[in-house]
């Protein structure tokens, strides 16, 4: 590994980085130029497959967009390897919560990605992605005495209703 | 991006990480240094708002001083951009988890924050920072049949009572 | 700070997400490479100490090894410093949850590592290890009202068993 290696790493962390974002922010467009045109998904050790960039984005705005769908994607542990001057492999470990205030759900998972990478016009984007489940847990909110949601990027302005300490 | 940005971006991290790891060890002197003099901070959408870095640490302080408070700061995602030799701006995504002893309450949160880092002396420092809740919840733990905490910094000196498998 | 510490710095990252990933993924032959032979390991404020990379991966086998026990261990906010060019220090901090479906008990914690490294035949590993908890907490699992898992890297191949959105 090299100096200049590493510059190429840091490009392909920003990519996962922006795409995890944007999912969480429900940037749906900007999600986009997260992948080639051809890139292909598996989710959930292929539970949700995908062909082409356009499948993808279609199921990630279907089963995230709406503003009662509260998530939190994490990445962490990039193992990326540099395969030629414009291909590249990358492990990453996913934490990731839902909080589903219409269904009154929680879904708690953790999971590794086994990722690809392709860079073209100097930028790396995603052309293979899918991940293989830790665990996952489903969870119903009503149940649980006193649980109550004080804050939400939608609902509140991402601001706390909590007073500060 | 090259090689020597790296080396400013990887100082930029450290900042913030050490940041993250005084916050929840309560080194309220050492945190101090991880901000200009005239650092203004706005957190969780603004509610909590701050102008100068006495008046940061002296609401950090306290907020969450308490050796009842336990609280977990996770800082995931840089997206670290240099503006200048000087200047630089940054996304991170957080996840932080409080554990509450004495009022017997969980809050979990994720959220993004916005930072800018200036340079002076050699050193980066946060000069601007502030967080937008994706979500954030509050459960008491009274209420949790069996619920039990087995490990603190301060009550057991970090050990666990768990017995190893 | 130059690009070449980078290089090593990353290269040190790389063997403690190894570690990190083998250990969830019961990868336990792979993951003595991550040890110096005479390494050794204080986890949990020195609650479950060893000495020698064997007495350690039979220590992590025999309380992990398993398929009942989920974890999901995530190391964030490394601060690398290099001491010589074939030794290192670093800090960590530590989120892990593990659900045991057998003993149907949840346990949650966080905690800062402190770690020694050493490179030797071109290969940085591990010498020294331990963490000191922040906070830990066990919850049983039968009592709470719905909860289920939906996915798990071994009774389910990884898969959920969730519709998509």
């Amino acid at each position: 590994m090299t100096p200049e290696d590493l510059v190429e790493i840091e490009a392909i962390k920003r990519v996962k980085y922006r795409y995890t974002r944007c999912l969480d922010q429900k940037l749906w467009d900007e999600i986009g130029e997260c992948f080639t045109a051809d890139a292909v998904a598996a989710y959930s050790g292929g539970a949700y497959s995908f062909e082409g960039r356009d499948a993808i984005v279609d199921f990630l705005r279907r089963s995230m967009g709406a503003e009662t769908f509260h998530s939190s994607h994490r990445m962490h542990q990039p193992e990326i390897d540099l395969i030629s001057p414009t291909t590249a492999r990358g492990i990453w470990a996913l934490e990731d919560t839902v909080i589903e205030t219409q269904w009154q759900i929680t879904i708690r998972g953790a999971a590794f990605y086994n990722d690809e990478y392709v860079k073209d016009n100097g930028q790396w984007r995603i052309s293979r992605t899918g991940y293989r489940r830790s665990f996952e847990e489903l969870q119903p909110r009503a149940e649980v005495t006193g649980l109550r949601l004080t804050a939400s990027w939608w609902a509140t302005d991402g601001r706390s209703e909590l007073p500060a300490g």
